[in-house]
């Protein structure tokens, strides 16, 4: 029996550019899909923002991917997965997989002290929702959620290493030495790109989400049968809703590839 | 002869709590007036995006507070200012006032080597915004822009003082010192929260445009006689498109005192 080929795009969308990290990683795992990814540089950041219009912009990015056709909708926005991803589910007729869920399970099954600590922006911490997802798997671990904002900026910026960072990250991550977790979840999508920095100051293994996540969509596609199996390049195309010069300029810097095919999308017709 | 009294508000915007440095100056300036001020909190920061997104959101704004009967409109942020300010002259009909203008005079007026060094969003640099307001008066003068991205996210966080802060000030500013200019424009309206930190690496005196466009706003409401003269208390008003708490948390240290009456708007109807 022949096997069916879906040659349906995976659809991702992120805030911005630190999806990148995901997309990189859903690549690496699915090297034979299409994909689609939105980054909605012309409202980012979203993890300074309220849930309601973090909500409002999770659907217009995921109403713009599902008019594309795609089979499958990943959230790689840490603050989308953490206050839309209930409601993604429930109003789109395909799955939806986030970033917290695969990064709360890899988190648990690392820690042997039962004490996680997360870092975020503002909007995921506050939001509790590593905190709900790790608790959901073992009631009994305990969490400590801090809010790095200064990270996006200085990661956008370049300055991913140097005094400035070290500073930064010693700023934030210090209070955490007294909690003594033994492993600490990186709760946003720029993160992965200065764990060197993170690491070296809180000195326990990070989670990153991304090949989690990444792992998770596979075994959806598995699961349902639809991946696609055939043997031409598959179609990968970005989309912003400002800025593409821009995005391609930090972007490059996230995937460590070259980025072609980047579109334009009107934010009015989200 | 009665003086007749104009009870229309004036209308500010910025893309966030920022402009609250300008409405302070014009609540001095004109302590009788009715004011509307207009946070575009949904859509913060305006500094990272491109001059085509910076135009729309601006004349969005603008059709807000035109909505609300205002007499004057006044763009206190410095991007939309350097982006937008001939568009929205050309389409309102009502007199519209920029910071970027008043801040080019004042610094002319200051400046005796005849080189200015300004400093500002990505956005409103590569404007290239204060250079043409000041060849304008001036062609013999040099300008140097640079770009501070970081400072905004550094106010926002609350870390105004210490070394991270001043590091920060001395990577991005010490260039300055070679080109040898006498004047700094502050152009972003976060900068005044932390100009003694920028003083203190650039030693020169610093111009802040808060103040100068106030009194331009006071000059053009005398010359055409629409001043409020009523003796009642006037009605200041805030809205902003996102999370009033967080304006009225990060506002009050912008403005040193209380924020009140303070509604969201639903960014629809913008």
């Amino acid at each position: 029996m022949k096997t069916r080929s879906d040659k349906r795009p995976i659809g991702i969308f992120d805030s911005g550019v630190g999806g990148l990290t995901v997309f990189k990683e859903i690549k690496k795992e699915l090297p034979r899909e299409n994909i689609i990814y939105l980054g909605d540089t012309a409202r980012v950041p979203y993890g300074i923002r309220s849930p309601e219009i973090v909500m409002k912009y999770s659907f217009e990015n995921a109403k713009f991917l599902m008019s594309k056709g795609i089979k499958i909708l990943v959230v790689a926005c840490n603050t989308s997965s953490s206050i839309s991803l209930p409601s993604l589910v429930e109003n789109f007729p395909v799955d939806v997989v986030g970033v917290v869920a695969p990064g709360a399970r890899a988190a648990v099954a690392r820690s042997r002290k039962k004490k996680i600590a997360v870092i975020g922006t503002e909007t995921t911490i506050k939001s509790g929702s590593y905190a709900k997802a790790i608790k959901a798997i073992d009631k009994s671990i305990v969490i400590n959620g801090i809010a790095c904002p200064l990270f996006v900026p200085l990661v956008e910026e370049g300055w991913t290493k140097g005094n400035i960072m070290t500073l930064t990250a010693k700023k934030y991550l210090s209070p955490l030495k007294k909690f003594g977790a033994d492993v600490l979840i990186l709760g946003c999508t720029h993160y992965p790109i200065i764990k060197d920095v993170i690491a070296g100051v809180v000195k326990i293994p990070l989670i990153d989400s991304a090949a989690e996540t990444a792992k998770e969509v596979r075994r959806i596609l598995e699961e349902r049968k639809i991946l696609r199996h055939d043997s031409g390049k598959p179609k990968v195309e970005f989309f912003v809703t400002d800025a593409p010069e821009k995005f391609v300029q930090i972007g490059e810097r996230f995937l460590g590839q070259t980025i072609s095919n980047i579109s334009k999308v009107n934010i009015d017709i989200l």
